[in-house]
């Protein structure tokens, strides 16, 4: 009998034993994100994939505000996050700190998100503004562009898809090649 | 040089071109959805995935309307599309036409979704309700369930971004067995 689970059998973690658990070594750096809804949902997705850490960058919104609450529905509570007026900077120190940084953007060098391979070393996934994607400079210092393979009639997938399915692989990979 | 694309270098396809071309043999079935933003992401997805239909079943809400236009920015008008009043019966009739039927859930019997393995029948993946799930009688009549893992305090992550994730992986096994 295949039953339908309730959340009391889904054995979720409570914000006291999240905040304290090993994350996965995968961050997020939104740059100049308008929406609330996408700010809001990042969090959600952050949360269920216990990410490291969430950087708002640029005029991204940041919490406590009632439309982001709506979409991530109290995550960006137990989420680790900071505010960031500086994100190239932010991006280099972290590199010379050994994270790997990676621009969701589709480029003349991009890898298309199934050919993306595994690498042991922390991440930061940064995610660009809904019209405008990811500045050029911050391409210039990432390690990789990865692209989301497209085969329709509009330029891109909502942000907050496009980030749900880039961060699924990147955990995907942890998930088949990492400790956890 | 890694240089950023622009919307004329992406060769998106024409609305013309979308509609007469080869379809991935996977459909939506939206059982019960409420949101308007939801059911607008699910064309915008649809359509980058250039998947065969979306089925609008139960009380999820239909196109021509602003706020699914506002989320699909026009997909809603390439992907096609039917209202269905009887998810089970059309999904029966679907599974004898050869289908498989997958629905998005945490039940007792789900697949994690690192482990779904490739499958060359055409597929359809059933999406619930945003609070309830999907009904205990489609899983009962579904192939399998399929579930993303999750590490967080939340229940879930939000419909679009479980859709656009669950689709991708989908897709990916297309893209690595299938013929496209």
């Amino acid at each position: 009998m295949n039953k339908k689970l309730k959340l009391e059998d889904l054995s979720r973690l409570s914000p006291e034993e999240f905040i304290k658990a090993e994350k996965i070594p995968i961050s997020l750096l939104l740059e100049n994100i308008r929406s609330l809804h996408n700010v809001g949902s990042a969090f959600r997705t952050a949360d269920a994939f216990r990410l490291e850490k969430i950087i708002l960058a640029g005029y991204t919104p940041v919490p406590p505000q009632k439309e982001i609450r709506k979409t991530a529905l109290g995550a960006e509570e137990n989420v680790a996050w900071e505010k960031n007026e500086n994100p190239l900077e932010f991006l280099k120190k972290k590199k010379g700190e050994g994270y790997k940084v990676y621009s969701l953007e589709q480029t003349s060098q991009s890898i298309s998100l199934e050919a993306l391979q595994y690498d042991r070393l922390p991440k930061i996934l940064v995610l660009g503004n809904e019209v405008d994607g990811v500045s050029q400079e911050i391409i210039d210092l990432s390690d990789a562009s990865i692209e989301i393979p497209q085969f329709g009639t509009k330029h891109s997938l909502n942000v907050s898809v496009a980030l749900g399915i880039a961060c699924w692989k990147m955990l995907e990979l942890e998930l088949k090649h990492g400790l956890h």
